[in-house]
């Protein structure tokens, strides 16, 4: 029998997330029951929105228990299968959680197809949650038009790197925030027309030289100070897609909104917040076009991968102190 | 020559505003110049938005300088014309300002008809402004379905009364906030589901009492804490409608938003701006239908009539401190 090895919640985070409110566990690996599935998982991805999941209270999922196995998405192999629409070996994607082996219902799981000229992990970035989120997060929510400024924030993340060069492809004058000069000059190699160091920068006032036309539309992963900078400079019907508030997920009670909402009425302007679950049954649509842009050379991405399921407490701290860069992901086992 | 009677905007208000913020001036009336109409004045309309009227950053419309005649809309008659779209004895509405005798550029005035079975002060109500707001905020902004769960602010006042009405007709649950027992009185008369007085109930409590379903549509004119207390009731695709924030119109510095603003994403909820204007164009298709609700008996309106011209100050502080009931109107002169 196998040892699994697990990380599971000790604690409700206080702030920022410590390695001290995970518990390591060791146990056998479970037997798959009648239709499930016995997956090994290869690589677990690392999100912003994980953190929300450690909180007390529900989000668009349920609120996870004290001693529970940390929920994650990861992709994994199919080691025994009790469920006639998976055989062993297939190659699954699922909220199979922070441990090495899980048996799952095989009606939670995806299977994903094999021998696509990508890497595995390109599951966990343009054909996976990343791309869905950066595709109809700024295509479907905001409808950019070629000409409009558009402004997004953790720029040189996994989605916002990914918004900003789908939003060049659209013909928009694209300004990206990110947290160091590094990320910046990455950035403007991805071909944004300005980046905004905001660490280092008055906001505001890059936001006047880069946006001289002002902000038509802004792809917001933060909330907080930098929308309430952009609500300043909103044109006329700007749309503001909310796929993440990242300044408000490390504190027991986040900051105060924006004080300047009521710019919405004079500019006539939208906020709207998306999951890109909402779009799921979509995906081959996006992973289409976004596969001819890859190929095309028109979108390029980078891989944060962290070595060792016991570093993934330390590694989520990353995705908070901006010291990763690209998308995130813990590699648990051989692929 | 007649004398013209004026209040002009003597200071910025600093928070509520005050009577010593206007000045009266008596000066000979205007003379139409080319293409200009001489419009007596009749009735003036007093809206919250005045409020930020008075403040020297620009809005939706360029700010006003210290000096200035009040902006205000007006209804009036054509007292003399040389504009040729325009007769003697037209009546007209327009942004005339807080005074009798106003000299427009007759393409800045708009004819209205005579002979409709309503009164002259309908103009400021169902088949003005009023009526494009509720109208068009509500249906064309949150497009709610029958079954839904519809919460309005300010819903004794002008917009508000006539958003629960048409949330009625439209088959919603409809809960409304207001500020006294009498107005909530009044809403239920109406056929509101439930009215909350919030300055005497603890606004989320009432929300968790009466809308069992949670929140699907909410049509804010108020911002702050309300905005907050919805947002934590919000159902999925939930639509907020912002058409006012009346919470922050008389502070030089507005009040943070709301600190839950994260839950936009979780439920996939919009929230969208929009200003009457917007709707201009369409004003026949609302104005049709509502008349016919009115005639069947579907729609009931109050009117607050402050009877002179040098009243106007004090009345539009009435706005803020809640104690007119209606739509709030001055009437300058005789019809």
């Amino acid at each position: 029998m196998q040892t699994n090895r697990q990380w599971l919640i000790a604690a409700r985070p206080e702030g920022l997330v410590k390695e001290s409110d995970f518990q390591w566990r060791e146990s056998p690996a479970p037997s798959p029951g009648e239709g499930e599935v016995l997956v090994r998982s290869v690589y677990l991805s690392l999100d912003p929105t994980n953190r929300v999941w450690m909180n007390e209270a529900e989000s668009y999922l349920p609120a996870l228990a004290i001693g529970d196995v940390m929920r994650g998405v990861a992709i994994g192999v199919v080691e025994e299968s009790r469920d006639s629409s998976f055989s062993q070996g297939d190659i699954v994607q699922g909220l199979l959680g922070w441990q090495q082996y899980s048996a799952a219902p095989g009606a939670a799981l995806i299977k994903l197809p094999k021998g696509l000229p990508v890497p595995m992990t390109a599951f966990f970035g343009l054909l996976g949650h990343i791309g869905l989120t950066a595709y109809f997060g700024l295509l479907d929510i905001c409808q950019p038009k070629a000409g409009e400024t558009l402004v997004v924030s953790t720029a040189a993340g996994a989605v916002g790197s990914l918004v900003g060069q789908i939003g060049k492809i659209k013909g928009c004058h694209v300004v990206g925030l990110t947290g160091s000069d590094e990320k910046c000059a990455w950035l403007q190699e991805l071909g944004f027309d300005a980046a905004i160091n905001y660490k280092t920068e008055n906001v505001t006032e890059g936001f006047e030289r880069h946006c001289p036309q002002g902000i038509d539309v802004y792809f917001d992963n933060v909330g907080g100070d930098i929308l309430e900078a952009v609500l300043n400079l909103i044109n006329l019907r700007a749309r503001i897609s909310v796929c993440g508030m990242i300044s408000q997920y490390n504190s027991d009670r986040p900051a105060p909104g924006p004080r300047n909402l009521a710019n919405l009425i004079s500019k006539r302007a939208r906020m709207e917040g998306f999951l890109c679950t909402d779009y799921s049954n979509r995906g081959q649509e996006a992973f289409t076009e976004m596969i001819g842009w890859l190929m095309q050379g028109k979108l390029k991405y980078r891989m944060d991968v962290v070595d060792g399921l016991e570093n993934a407490p330390r590694a989520l701290k990353k995705l908070f102190d901006g010291s990763n860069s690209g998308k995130l992901i813990v590699q648990v086992g051989a692929e």
